[in-house]
């Protein structure tokens, strides 16, 4: 465990999922929830989020236990964002049941002055003004990774542009790449993404793995082919936690980070969402050691092994 | 270069292409011509085929000096084996307008006595019982490679089958791979068809790459990530074309091919395959030397290497 803490912000939500396996309501969820979990594996986080009245104390516990300050989240009068969702039986598409943003339509960040000084960021998926607003409430952290998505490329493409000029690693998927630069070919995209700020672009394509394009050039992090996928929910905001969990172990150990550094934290990700991902919702995530991410890892080592 | 033969049977073909950036009429394709253009890369290759009075000779001399044997081409009366393709945009899918057998539909292959003892045999997609034929008309081989398809799957199980258990390493598709077994999980229709028969099975992912499953475990290929995606017809065949190649060109050195063998060939044949798709039909794979493909691996290494 590394004490290089990182902030997370985003969204925490009730998910009503429907899997081929099984139809769960209320399970604990949201960006920010997956991407905690997933990043206290490694070292200290600090949440800022908001929920409704209606959302239980076992998750928020559950969190501190792993090292989560919860500091930052805020209990606002109303109903916890809900999210409702049906799968595939492939377990890749999905449709979009419900969406009830509730208390989170009006998500204001409040950063506690205890997190100014955080070194590393994560950005979870909202407004990227709101995304850009913390970025003011913080002192200049090392490492600003931030992910969005087609809504606000759409929607808000002005907010977005200056948000880009702020963030060092963009974490998108190949869709999102296509809409932010108007071009197909995913290799030019990232490219074209890439001159807008971020120094380095990552493409989430699900189960097939993730592509990251930085000044060193290419380097890909294969899916890890599981025996069984039970609900992908989460599985990209895990990969980001596991992600930058990495990244802070790693600033600890060598007061650096680097391409080499971004390189392992993509397998880092990896590992972790593919645990994510073996069970409904956080269940899974949220009990990962660094020695199950050390166990994947060997695994995923030997997927491009060349004896 | 190997003086290591291979021995390629399958299909030579007119391809009709509606491709986004150009349609293209009389093209020549074919599984067998991609693989032996693809595999003369690294040796000798012989190849029978079946082609009609229509087919040109211009393809048969550039075959020929690339050392394709093209002794096992039967030239029939009638008309060459035409398929006509439209892409969509993203080149992944595609819709086959037209399948016009002609004289591919009576193909029945004959291998040339000079063909007898060739050590590697790749069985392009044709009627499982005629890729049956073909063992029983060479002495055995070191390796067999075959390709199938649903077509074959659903229609002859029973042929499949028995081929199966004559096959060394089998390529095919996910959803192949999830109708042979009945299993959805790709890890888990894996093992199943590997217990059909094949010591190793090859899963392509296209654009993706491929997963190879074999006694030492699993081995990921990634897909190249080219600026350029002109043309996907045939990357699968040119990708096990490159990957027999290189085994051919292992065999004569080291006199064995094991599971190192397999899982560097699974990389030349990425490299092979991410040429053919840079341009229409054959124009690509026809004309790679080993200088290119030691380029495109180095470019492929270091989309994996850990700095």
């Amino acid at each position: 465990m590394s004490d290089t803490p990182i902030l997370i912000v985003g969204s925490m939500a009730f998910d009503d999922l429907e899997l081929p396996s099984i139809t769960a309501r209320d399970v604990i969820g949201g960006s920010a929830t997956y991407s905690a979990f997933a990043a206290s594996t490694f070292t200290e986080v600090r949440l800022v989020a908001v929920v409704g009245d209606d959302f239980p104390e076992a998750p928020l516990a559950a969190m501190r236990a792993r090292g989560v300050n919860t500091e930052g989240i805020e209990r606002a009068p109303g109903k916890t964002f809900r999210w409702a969702g049906r799968y595939d039986r492939d377990l890749i598409h999905r449709t979009t049941l419900a969406t009830d943003l509730n208390v989170f339509a009006s998500f204001s960040p409040k950063i506690p002055p205890s997190y100014r000084e955080t070194p590393i960021v994560l950005l979870g998926n909202i407004h990227p003004a709101l995304q850009l607003d913390v970025l003011e409430q913080v002192d200049r952290p090392e490492l600003v990774v931030a992910d969005t998505m087609n809504f606000w490329i759409q929607g808000e493409p002005k907010a977005l542009e200056k948000l880009l000029k702020k963030v060092d690693v963009l974490i998108i998927n190949d869709e999102e790449a296509r809409e932010i630069s108007g071009i197909h070919n995913i290799r030019k995209a990232a490219a074209d993404v890439k001159k807008r700020g971020p120094k380095a672009v990552i493409i989430k394509r699900g189960e097939h793995g993730a592509l990251l394009f930085d000044e060193m050039g290419m380097f890909f992090a294969p899916g890890f082919p599981l025996e069984e996928v039970v609900d992908p929910t989460g599985a990209g905001d895990s990969f980001a936690g596991g992600l930058v969990g990495h990244v802070a172990k790693e600033l600890e150990a060598t007061d650096r980070i680097g391409p080499a550094t971004l390189r392992h934290a993509m397998l880092f990700g990896t590992a972790t969402a593919s645990y994510c991902v073996e069970a409904v919702g956080t269940e899974r995530v949220a009990s990962i050691v660094e020695r199950d991410v050390e166990t994947r890892m060997n695994e995923i080592r030997s997927l491009f092994h060349l004896p």
